[in-house]
């Protein structure tokens, strides 16, 4: 392949910037080349802007990345598409917005902030789940006038579930559905973060905002795809000149607990479906997910993007969450549900919420984006 | 009132036996004279049988305990009647089968076992919830030809849930429900129990049988009690000549797990009703429920069965579960819910699983019967 | 008694303000007549300053503390004597540098900082363990022109180190202490206080200056007092005419470990003595601590200073913190040491953080020398 | 090398058991050909003896193990050396000392029991640590009568610690060692286990027969070995027929804790030495152990049996114990001892007990004695 792209992650010591430098770190595609975080860091190098205590992980930080200086993530711009051509973004929602539209203007960023998630020409893109929606990618290009573009990632509890339900939908057709999570706490990251006072012995049943942020990305997900003027079928109406995605008009009910478990979230899904949902086509349907992907040879895909397990009490998150080194979701527990519609399904999934939920995820869309030309 | 009545508490050296001595330590109404357990215990102290390590709560046992010397379960029904008047079991429930009729052939039987809940004279009985089902332990009595009778608790985990039921079933009818449970370990008790080794960080998305037992039981509770003789309201049949409990027919679709939490089971509700119910109008629903029980003078009534918190993340297990010494089921988090049906709300609530979820509700179950004159 | 004092809580707002709060709630010689915090939280309510999750203990906030107005910690001083007799100080230790001092002009200040700790003209005082280290606030008054004093207590996991060691060295004669903790989470408070993510599963074996305070801090206190112009004995020096304490010569060797737990410091102890010391002489020692107190009346006194268990598994944090409100020591595993010295004892100890070890040790302080007549 | 040898694992299903079964995956020496359990599991295929549940590692049981046939380990006699050539003995204590003799006869057999362990004849190796010990086992073999020997590794508390000592006992020669150790769950198995209900948010400060064990075995471990024949140096005194070890004449005073941890065991160490210790030289003499084994090409050995970390709140459990894939013990916090005697150094240790401490260790043994020739 080509030379390595230079890649610079932003928001580079907080958790989610840590790992974007594990999934980056070997990289066969990436070669990260620049670190920013905030200004309090900057111009120390990453080893010493860390400190002796500041890396959180069990896995050590990539030796190459010690001695390199940490940049002001407000400034990064100006070296943006000379010195790295690609950007991988863990910064906080605020910081968030105000800096990633400076980088898109050279650059494609990939982004575990919420920022842009909800602009209308801002898709969340999750490879085999919506490659429909990549297209958006090129309106908001044009509409913006920049070279590059903000692609985000969606929030850690909604990336298992929308995976989960894409070839639900595509099978069955859904008609509601009902959640409840029960969240690590690497989901909260270290500022705040969680309190061991507040979590040890405990379950915390609620997480600010993350109820209506699944809930609308997961509608936004499996949306439709309106390409510039093309209509709504059998709309009658114009199409909108700019592109756009319409929402899948569904109910999605969530309850996000919180619950002393180091990483991995797991969600009880309830499904109601249009059609009948016998579990062998359950099975049928999930396990395939995916598999236009595998000819693509993109490193980070795992062999699955989701992975079943028959025995009654999987997955669990300590033992599941690397299934795939934590790419691969994990579903387990399926039984009919008829509760919530005439036909559907009811199951347990799994999702690492800092890899295929946050970095590994962005990463990956990076390597499928790649693939598909868009980086121009 | 008149002198105390003399309690035997059978399965004494276990989780559950230990929360009924504390339940019933300095108990106006029952002192407990007996103490029964399996034939390795039978003949040692009681303070013996534990060791020094086998009481496994933070608060002592009842010193009045420990020179008590324990008698074996399967013989107890020999003096039943003679040296005790009524029985508190916290058997297994293989053995609660066995034991339990002798037992009830000559006083009243309160247990935490699910031996008996599923036949169809034997109500299933919370004080408050489902006081038109007491009759059916008259005819439990002439059935069976017994002095007593065996009334048993639900499961730890129906407990919270029926009680929020009734309620809102009362006020705006109740078509489905979809719950989430997030389960305390001592639920598993301690043999075998929940190994730390597997619930350190992580969550068990399965404990066997509970999520039958929570959809029968949660039937049963809400269900209408059809007397000797009385059919079915306008159903043109002949009225059952035993009397039996019609489950109410309405959907209930459970998914049970186990997270590292002590005491305090955690459900997620998701509830559709016949009619609007706006959330003033659930709260009201709520917080009534019980009233016709405060002038009875029940020694273990909390001072409300259901405890509405307004703060966001409420309730918590840690923080929550002594609420009316854990008498007192917790409720929070109450938000309309559109999903499962066209009205309807969901919520969060936090049932302590060893008090009112077993021991504790068993106790106030005999305090009530005893004063509506069941002992007789 | 007397009409009660009003007391000021400074630091009102963090894990160990509150604390104070609930020791302090219904006294019957204080009542909290001023809450103060940093300008932040001044000029709000406590409630509001608390907001709907800023209250972290189970017990709920004394409801007559909602209401009062937070105030200006750094402008306190200016109403100390006239708003208030008394101040209860939860100050970090850089707040209380600079705060302490101005409020102890006026009135007798009993902190849980370390600020002052270690100053010549300051004893830290535990009631029971050092009363002759009492007299040296005289001194500290005159020496510095105030009207009250700042008497700080201990570090938390000095406090039970130093109640154990007392009567030992009474008994014994101390000759070498090496001790291990295993400390809670809550010691170390909210901000930044132990996250979650690095403590399930995990120890911490490092908690930053610990060993240092608990090493010098308990020297100090087993320490001799001179008072002014009384000499060492047989130094043929002059006495120091300011009164000092003279730290006790022996080594104390630590290591300090952050565990997961909620509430009470585990400590394991290594003792070698000057005499033999018999277990039997041991638990006589141990147990006789503080029986002088027994009779002044002191509200926040438990029945015993030290408690001791004889289960060859406690005490255990869980199950034994609460002994005594918090306020007991509780010591088991009483063996004999022969490996650090010829005579010794070794054993383990549990001591609550945030009661006797913080909040409430403070609180027991001042009644012992408000009894002794020490508030002037 | 020659073609490999067959293995067979006793004790298979229990947790020791799958660590043998882990550490012996790909294996290029050995290979599993028998596994062998209790009768309840005798005749089953492994998968089926496992069942859905009975797996506990996060990773996933070697493919390969779970069609064997699992046989009645105390048949096993019947068949070694015929249809294997080595045991790996994962059996409890009271099984071990009956079966693991009929092994002996015929094979060598590597234990993580303790029954023999305190044997005059049986040596407690650790490759790098006592290899002067190894010859007793020929000694065993004459003296019993058998081809094969009994070699079991330490207890997983001393494993770490004699690791430690060895090399500052030979740099500054050891006088006095006091521990405290932190253990993890894992080490007590399934059968009991640690129950959640008794660890989480707690210490149990105690072990039965642990403190014991890790006194005894580190003497043992770090004593002077003397062969048939051999005086002790300068004694007058005729030597030993049979060969024997002289336990290390030094003080060990343990005091050993469970911690709610997974795995890894934490050591907070303090040792007086003969000589001045200066940590520069403490860290040349921990970190050159093991030095001569790396020459050998043993599959099992880590690039470092010690492995130092210069960071203040190393190491952790979490963090640390897979480094050397669990088979390096990881030190930190070295610090001068200087309470404990005149010259010293004290420190945190970790090492993993299931893997180091158990069944790999086990596995490095048997490699390492296989490379001396030692399987005849």
């Amino acid at each position: 392949m080509r030379n390595k792209l230079r890649a610079a992650v932003v928001g580079a010591t907080g958790v989610a910037g840590q790992q974007f430098l594990l999934a980056l770190s070997g990289h066969p595609w990436f070669s990260v080349s620049v670190l920013a975080a905030s200004e309090r860091s900057a111009g120390k190098t990453y080893g010493d802007a860390l400190g002796s205590t500041g890396w959180c992980s069990a896995e050590s930080p990539p030796p190459e990345a010690l001695p390199l200086c940490v940049q002001d993530a407000s400034l990064l711009s100006e070296t943006a598409g000379r010195d790295f051509d690609v950007v991988f973004s863990a910064l906080e929602s605020e910081a968030a917005k105000v800096i990633e539209p400076g980088l898109a203007q050279k650059v494609p960023v990939f982004s575990t902030a919420s920022a842009y998630r909800y602009e209308p020409d801002v898709p969340i893109l999750i490879p085999g789940v919506n490659p429909e929606h990549a297209p958006l990618l090129l309106v908001q290009k044009r509409r913006r006038g920049w070279n590059g573009f903000i692609a985000p990632g969606p929030n850690c509890t909604t990336t298992g579930l929308a995976i989960c339900l894409r070839p639900l939908h595509d099978a069955f057709g859904l008609r509601r559905v009902i959640m409840t999570s029960l969240q690590a706490v690497s989901g909260a990251g270290r500022t705040p973060g969680v309190l061991a006072l507040d979590i040890v012995d405990n379950v915390i049943p609620y997480i600010a905002k993350e109820e209506e942020k699944v809930e609308a990305e997961t509608r936004k997900i499996l949306g439709q795809y309106r390409g510039p003027g093309e209509a709504a079928a059998g709309s009658g109406e114009a199409g909108d000149s700019e592109g756009r995605i319409e929402p899948l008009a569904i109910g999605v009910s969530c309850t996000c607990t919180r619950v002393p478990v180091l990483d991995g979230h797991t969600e009880t899904v309830y499904c109601a479906t249009e059609k009948p949902a016998p579990l062998s086509a359950v099975r049928q349907a999930l396990s395939s997910l995916g598999q236009s992907l595998q000819g693509l040879g993109l490193p980070s895909l795992p062999a699955q993007l989701i992975s079943l397990r028959e025995e009654p009490n999987r997955p669990q998150p300590r033992l599941d969450r690397e299934t795939g080194r934590g790419m691969t979701t994990v579903v387990g527990r399926l039984r009919p549900e008829t509760v919530l519609g005439e036909h559907g399904v009811k199951f347990v999934l799994l999702s690492h919420n800092t890899r295929m939920g946050a970095a590994g995820g962005a990463v990956l869309t990076a390597e499928w984006l790649l693939k598909l030309g868009y980086f121009g």
